[in-house]
């Protein structure tokens, strides 16, 4: 029985995906990994082929719960707001609420940690971390294509590029917690996004 | 006299910036950089006392050139408006004018990959980017608090903060060509944050 009762190979990846997004991954030897999570270089092994599998394998997991992410807000703002517009401003609201919470849990993005390094980007997790962008992409867009639809005169500006910008968003906003050491700007930065939507959609 | 007669400090800091930009700075070995700089261990090694240095004066060069960037687009916005209005807008579309010349010169930025790994936050790295950051918030924060003098209602949306969302375009940008393999993304991010601009200062 492993200590926490979690299964080894989600211990491993829980235990790794904190030191990678802290660290680098190529700052993170798979040593370090097995030591912290308290399990054996056999069982390791027997879970990931090598190190690149541990990456995809991290990839997969951070996108399956990003993705999730994505569809409970959706669900959220679709319960809350008959009015398209007031959706799309709740929906990035909800990402600002939030945000102190996400920033006390992680210190960065494994977005960011894995598609620095080249090496990683071309073993398929450019692929897996552009499936999540475009899942992203597309429902957001949807939503600020039924708000231009509910406006009298609607914006000029392309819905699939402002959709895009939510992701732009969160990762510039990491970089910029990391530099300055104030993690509040996660806040801040989603505040600008949703005070720079209320003035294109409400005017 | 080294092989294309730049001085062999600047002809290393130039193949270390493309090579961590590309692969990230713990999956560039030094050997590496020595090699493909056509110098030798003991040349480098005169010049850096670690590879920790060679991070430390990578950063320094990068900064002063973007610092020296935000001064020559401040003086071009300056002297092309008087109306302090036009002249924020004519600042962001100079960048996204020159996104695709940009992309077609770096992959990425040197921000993301040092700031990712931890270990070289931790050695002042992190500061130099954090003095840049401040320099660019505090600079167009000004220009955007001369805008908002000039409107006859001031938009509520914190100065600074909308600064820095510049920055955070630029590094969430950097990520989103990176992961869709699309450079094109830089333009249309920086499109985006222009077209927002101008619907909050021109309503």
């Amino acid at each position: 029985m492993p200590r926490d009762g979690a299964p080894t190979r989600e211990r491993i990846l829980s235990v790794a995906e904190r030191l990678v997004i802290e660290n680098g991954f190529s700052a993170t030897p798979v040593e370090r990994v097995i030591a912290e999570s308290g399990t054996s270089k056999g069982a390791f092994f027997h879970h990931f082929d090598s190190k690149v599998a541990l990456a995809r394998a991290l990839v997969d997991r951070y996108v399956a719960a990003d993705l999730g992410h994505l569809d409970r807000a959706l669900a959220t703002a679709q319960a809350e707001h008959d009015d398209p517009v007031e959706r799309v401003i709740a929906f990035v609201r909800l990402f600002e609420e939030e945000a102190d919470a996400l920033m006390a849990e992680q210190s960065s993005c494994l977005y960011l940690a894995v598609l620095t390094e080249r090496q990683l980007a071309d073993v398929g997790t450019a692929e897996q971390i552009a499936a999540a962008v475009v899942g992203w992409r597309d429902a957001v867009a949807a939503m600020i294509r039924e708000a231009y639809a509910a406006l009298e005169s609607a914006p000029t500006i392309d819905p699939a590029a402002l959709a895009d910008h939510l992701f732009v968003t969160f990762e510039g906003a990491f970089l910029l917690c990391r530099s300055t050491g104030d993690p509040t700007h996660m806040r801040r930065q989603l505040r600008v996004l949703r005070e720079l939507v209320e003035s294109l959609l409400r005017r």
